[in-house]
């Protein structure tokens, strides 16, 4: 999949993957009065309402992208009609030929961990038969479990020619509390000591090398668009592995601020836009030529702005 | 909720969680036979089988315990049939009486985590109605992305009067990769500088004092029975926070083990067992005596049990 993953990201020329990460107030009225109709203000409705609104997304950008990456919590906070909106948004995005990366930060230990990937990126055994439950091609996971947290995943991803992002540095304001504290080394000497995200980063260039694609490791790291400067040690520190980018667009970061993510290749890093692109409809410069009933004709053009912005940050 | 949680812990004289996760190979032949032949080696099918023998475990214990502690990974592998089975076990745990504990690690940012906790300790609003998509009273959560992470589960506990148990040194092996890091301090002075547990811990102290019950905080911990050593010190860190002890019995911990985690008042922590009880049946002492018929017999002699091995750990 990361094979894929790279191959789609050359040939479209776009590192970009499209955040489904709907909010009932993302949605134009007609999909929510048209779910309500079928379904009532139930948890159902809203997750009717939610999957038509991604259908509506992955039909407009699915030639321009090489990636969709729903945010599970967005679902799973409509509970169980939820998780089958995001089951039928994972399979459909596949369908119409999109790597799908599950954003779901789970982490746990052992035969836990396992459970997650079997039923993210995996398959179950029940009796006889073999099922997959959700279908994500990578996933991202928390790795603050160390590898016992980790290597399940990786079991499964070798399995099924799959991939993790393991989160290093997020882009949110206080990712430094933990992950900036400086750690190791001897009290003498100060040189040896490093922040943990790169204790982190470190961990993952090791977990990657021995579970490589063509160019890059099916093994990836999360880096937030919100700190270019640590972005251009981690992008040293983990040469091979693909750098998922979040914190472009809303959360602040720019196309000239994402070199530091990118390789000499032009590759390394495919960066994250969620709002800016699936609520381009609600907001200028779209508002104006695109009504909500062509909202996802305003999600089109935010990519293709996109996809012009980020040309500043890499060359190929 | 934690009062509650404190009231049914003296009550019933028993700091224990039993540890709902269920993998199919725990379950007795007759439970899976039943299920398949209504829906099929299916998702659904094991679903049921495992809200079936999950029922039969709740009503043979929730006289004894005050909580259970469904881990969501072991449904969430099952897919969306899963997470079907994990709401009807949380939502008949709590018709039961019993305090629910979702072991869902989840930790994002903003509104992302807000949407976690909502889904799973609060309520959602559609159109002009509200649901509560999963029905826990305390969810456990992951720390690394820092405050922006955890907040928006404390806004959400503040309203539902739930709580959250944060991780802070986990049970496992490797646990100690990134937690136990030494962190901070000058590099001149090195008694300055803690673990990153510790990081993590004065944290957890510190937005406890801010949401508290009668005797203890609504914030909790989640530290491994695994290392009693850095539990003393994690104990006298965080006085007024329960700590859940996930490790006894299956991963090593016994109950001599386990007085650090305790404060004087014989209170302060909940021990969790998950397949020291549920799968008690298939092991010795119990396979003996009780058959596969009488599973959930079998794990309410094995919290019989453990709730005398505990003794050793606490007075009150």
């Amino acid at each position: 999949m990361i094979n894929k993953l790279v191959a789609e990201i050359k040939k479209k020329d776009a590192p970009i993957v499209v955040g489904l990460d709907p909010m009932l107030s993302y949605l134009p009225g007609f999909i929510l009065d048209a779910a309500f109709d079928s379904y009532g203000e139930t948890l159902e409705g809203a997750s009717e309402a939610i999957w038509q609104f991604n259908k509506g997304l992955i039909d407009a950008v699915c030639d321009l992208v090489p990636a969709v990456k729903p945010q599970v919590a967005m679902y799973e906070q409509f509970g169980v009609p939820g998780m089958e909106a995001f089951r039928k948004t994972c399979e459909y995005a596949s369908e119409k030929g999109l790597v799908v990366i599950g954003d779901i930060k789970r982490g746990d230990i052992g035969s836990t961990s396992e459970a997650y990937a079997i039923g993210h990126v995996g398959h179950i055994k029940v009796g006889s038969r073999t099922y997959a439950p959700f279908t994500e091609d990578f996933v991202t996971v928390n790795p603050y479990l160390g590898s016992d947290g980790v290597n399940p995943f990786i079991k499964v991803c070798r399995q099924e020619k799959k991939g993790i992002f393991v989160l290093v540095k997020t882009s949110n304001p206080s990712s430094g509390e933990f992950q900036d504290r400086l750690t190791g080394g001897s009290a003498k000497e100060e040189s040896d000591r490093m922040p943990l995200y790169e204790v982190v980063a470190n961990k993952v260039a090791l977990w990657g090398r021995d579970h490589m694609g063509d160019d890059y490791s099916y093994i990836g790291a999360v880096v937030g668009a919100t700190y270019p400067e640590m972005g251009k040690t981690l992008r040293r520190l983990m040469p091979r592995n693909y750098i998922l980018v979040p914190g472009y667009g809303a959360q602040g970061g720019k196309g000239e601020d994402l070199k530091p993510f990118f390789n000499e290749d032009g590759l390394g890093a495919i960066v994250n836009s969620s709002r800016g692109i699936i609520c381009a409809w609600q907001k200028a410069p779209y508002k104006e030529s695109f009504g909500p009933f062509a909202y996802a004709d305003a999600a089109r053009q935010a990519v293709l702005d996109m996809r012009e912005d980020l040309k500043q940050a890499y060359v190929r």
